[in-house]
């Protein structure tokens, strides 16, 4: 079994909400949004250098971090995963 | 109803395997890997645009992109999203 | 002889004063910062990819482009390369 | 006085060469051509934060760490500046 982004993405809301000491997740929302969306930026150009020339595990573990800081950043601006998805249905839907 | 990324990402491959006249997905197949690398970095910028100084549509609209591309990236290399929930899951599963 | 990046950046001043007709630089300030900002994004984008896969000439073109943008980017804001090399010499100065 | 970024080439070439103990710059000669080109990306990153909502000092701040990285992909490329300035006057020379 794996964790979808939709079940990742309610695990940094829990750690939102709830703190755990030492929690990474947590320690980005008290940096705030110029933080998160450092990182976003910096996992993009991770993914990029991947791809250029290592191996695929480290482009699966890259575009991870890529993911989870990018969930991060809609927590952290009151945006939701859904949000995302109700988009991407608009433009994908296949005719009916 | 909304559209899940394990969905999106299946639309995806079925627009590699039978590309459809006119389809972006499949242009950005055959422009090959830089291309599609350079769109994400492309779009990372436009999410880091969008929470600097625009409205919460456009930051939805851009992470969707942002996505999109990046489940292109995956699946252009020959990887999948469940390899990226594989890492994920072993990253942030709760302790038993 | 070759032409240093304050001889540029004098050009690109002029640009803005006088704006020749399809000129892209004026466009650029035309543009607006939003959009300045992001080709120096996806400049940087490209500067990777060159040095990650391509040859020589592309590495100094990207780079040529990416600086190219970037002082652009400087005048839009009101600021100058000198503010840029103020900057430098403070950090890089030899001790006396 | 202010140090043109010609100076400043000639500086992390020395580095380079001699290297000071402590050198940042020679550190980032050792850490190779991944690191500094994944400083590159971060620092447009900057950039772009600072233009979006910081004040000028930060932008000029910056600007010169990017302009200082960039700096340091050429010479660890084996390319020079002068590379750039001759392909920036390719582009930009006024007609005859």
């Amino acid at each position: 079994m794996t964790m979808t982004l939709n079940h990742l993405f309610d695990i940094i809301l829990s750690r939102r909400e709830s703190p755990p000491p030492g929690s990474y997740t947590a320690r980005l929302f008290t940096a705030g949004e110029d933080e998160i969306v450092k990182k976003v930026g910096e996992e993009a150009v991770e993914v990029i250098l991947a791809v250029k020339g290592q191996r695929d595990e480290r482009v699966v573990a890259e575009v991870a971090d890529l993911f989870y800081h990018t969930l991060v950043l809609l927590a952290a601006r009151g945006l939701t995963l859904a949000d995302v998805e109700a988009e991407l249905e608009r433009r994908h839907k296949p005719p009916p």
